[in-house]
């Protein structure tokens, strides 16, 4: 018995488990304080402390189990090891679209069939076409394991190392790029892509899935599904999000990359498109185009890859009571952006004005969004507004918190001169703004 | 011509005016590159700068303009000072319910026939018959000031200055209490009411308008009617915020003070009840429970007011990127909790653990909510989720950030026993955690 077959497992954790001859996979009960789990025993991310065990309960939920000395676990059964032997590779048809998938990480680019819960990233396009043999009628897919992360690890410095391999697809001509992603924050790197990726002659789809594949209500396939079918033939040339419409399984749509929100933290459709309409959506195997306005497949000849990012930028929400000092320890840290989620139309508390002054005067570009998510900012409404603005604040209008605070790391990647960044803040480079309505 | 008329205007920006003879009330054509603004001179707020004047346009939107070297004024009308002389109160019916309507400021607090759009506090019941005339069918009406703040400038302190000032109209036998308030930070004084006033004899009702009274789209007088309507005879005793249900003027609802949030900058139906179902509609002046889990009025004897708020409480929003040196900064400067609001079900960067590690040995109190904003934290599906845990992160169900904020610097405010303070934290006190339901 391997130290490696305990992936994950030390100290104590790992003692208590060798004490009694039980294996990753094996079936083991847990007694404590006369409370019985039974469960498959799971492997650990190698960030797991020593004193629990993880236990993947016949519900398909994980629960982690503390080893005190009342407890008591017993092997009752042995692992059968997961076999996966990915079957052949289908013979690809030379007629179809040439769709590469990049697996980032996220419960989607895990292998699909796993039993034992251990994410083990395993994203050939075997395996893929093994598990959704639909996709071989689709697109000649071709897939590449970039990163292996839960997407709460993703950073700035991975936006652009992303960007920089969608932009050697496109240089092998490839025919649209799906990535595989955890949906955490799927819409952070929507909206990185959508600015470091400009002139695209293909979609770009971003996927991931809310329920493991190892569930029965998981989404995992058919958002795959739909993703690598607007991939390979979607009349659009954008960075999108395709996620499910609703909660039933028959509708995908695309959200665009600086419009969209995860708004729920377990549905299927969790993903929105948020003062914004989808771009289009997937139904009955039907693709419909929900916008007119939109940049069209093959429109550009030549993809322009800007994939820096300055990670000198910070997202202040505000709050009754907030400290303004937060505003000025950023300032001494070097920070060159802040993006204030505000209040309303865009407001904060008096008290921070001074802060904020400050921080422009050395420089620094302060952005107003609003934390209502849906809306518009507008700082010409009330003597507040008015009065942080001729202070240099930049309102930003109805650009997601989110998305603001990415655009702004995007533009002091971009250049150094404070003005040129405020004016690039303030262009529409990837539809992250939407036009002036009516007011309602 | 007094300093007191030009409220506010100071430097140049007076200058400019006085040289023309203007007088805020006074029509003005204010021109500059060409571009002509005509409208009527409005007072500033105290914390207006130097150089810019503010007009109230034709179309009811305030513009501010900046007084530079090629600014031409013109006053080309008499201000009409608003004369407003509330009519005699009517005969109050001894039959009718007693409300207190308490106005701490925001746009429908203000004077409602005002012309000038300068905001003037004015609040007398005689004001609010003379506007809205219905309201001396529904009750008999005492009106007092208590603050004149927009409500990004209200503060916990006054959270409980609020709770104290509610308590004494149960003192006085009242029938229920309606709160005016800026429709910026409702949500967190409603949270802040809920905890703070237990055992509520009768309903608290918190009002605000998103459009001003003088734009004929106004939502005030609906929402103050409905408003005052549930607080004089609705069967709940519970902290609600009064708003329109859509944006037609026919419908008012209910939302339960914790589970209430802002979702739309300048919609009148901007105020959703999030994970939980509103409490109550107002639907041709009829009033329907919209929920059977709700505290009825009259089932308390006796209110118990716990106006303690602890400010030393931040909310992190957690993001791509995001530098944990931030909460090394709050514990050095003696915060005592921290809510943050992690991506999905409840997650960090690993690359933060260690500084919540260290916050919470320094005994500071971290609790975790999404910033999906719809659904539950859930840290037992990852190993990241368990990790927190292990360390001390509290999850907080589905609570709202903004309340679970609120609801820890309440929990602070009342005990400095960390443990006691966790209980409470996790302890569900004013409906601010919904029950668990079955997974979609």
């Amino acid at each position: 018995m391997s130290e490696k077959e305990f992936s994950g497992y030390k100290g104590e954790a790992l003692a208590s488990i060798r004490k009694v001859g039980a294996d990753v996979g094996d079936l083991i009960r847990v007694t404590k304080q006369k409370e019985a789990h039974e469960g498959i025993l799971i492997p650990r991310s190698e960030y797991g402390d020593e004193t629990h065990i993880v236990v993947k309960l016949k519900n398909g939920y994980n629960i982690g189990i503390e080893i005190t000395p009342d407890t008591t676990i017993e092997r009752i059964g042995k692992g059968t090891k997961p076999t996966f032997a990915a079957p052949p590779q289908p013979e690809q048809n030379p007629q179809l679209p040439r769709v590469t998938i990049l697996s980032t990480g996220g419960t989607i680019a895990s292998r699909v069939d796993y039993r034992t819960g251990g994410v083990r990233p395993a994203l050939t396009a075997g395996d893929l076409y093994s598990v959704v043999p639909e996709l071989a009628g689709i697109a000649r897919i071709n897939a590449q394991i970039l990163f292996s992360l839960f997407s709460e690890n993703m950073t700035p410095q991975q936006w652009g190392e992303l960007a920089t391999a969608i932009a050697e697809q496109a240089a092998k001509g490839v025919d649209g790029v799906v990535i595989a992603h955890g949906t955490d924050t799927m819409g952070y790197t929507a909206a990185a892509l959508s600015f470091a990726l400009q002139n695209l002659p293909f979609p770009v789809i971003i996927v991931g899935s809310q329920r493991s594949a190892d569930r029965p209500s998981s989404d995992a396939a058919t958002n795959l599904i739909g993703a690598v079918t607007a991939a390979a033939s979607a009349p659009f040339a954008e960075v999108t999000v395709a996620m499910h419409e609703t909660t039933s399984d028959d509708s995908i749509v695309f959200h665009r990359g600086t419009k969209v929100r995860k708004c729920h933290t377990s549905r299927r459709d969790a993903f929105k498109s948020v003062n914004a309409s989808p771009v289009a959506r997937i139904k009955n195997r039907e693709l419909t185009m929900l916008t007119q306005d939109y940049k069209k497949r093959g429109a550009s000849q030549r993809l322009t890859l800007k994939p820096e990012f300055n990670d000198k930028v910070a997202l202040v929400k505000f709050y009754p009571g907030m400290n303004p000092a937060v505003i000025d320890w950023l300032v001494d840290q070097d920070y060159r952006g802040i993006i204030l989620e505000g209040t309303g139309l865009g407001h904060i508390s008096m008290k921070s004005f001074g802060a904020v002054r400050k921080a422009i005067v050395k420089n620094v570009i302060v952005g107003m969004t609003s934390q209502c998510v849906w809306g518009r900012v507008n700082m010409n409404v009330y003597d507040a507004g008015r009065d942080l603005q001729a202070q240099g604040v930049i309102p930003l209008e109805d650009i997601l918190p989110e998305t603001a605070l990415v655009k702004l790391m995007w533009v002091l990647g971009q250049t150094k001169d404070t003005d040129k960044a405020k004016r690039l803040l303030k262009t529409n480079v990837a539809r992250e703004i939407s036009p002036r309505t009516l007011p309602e």
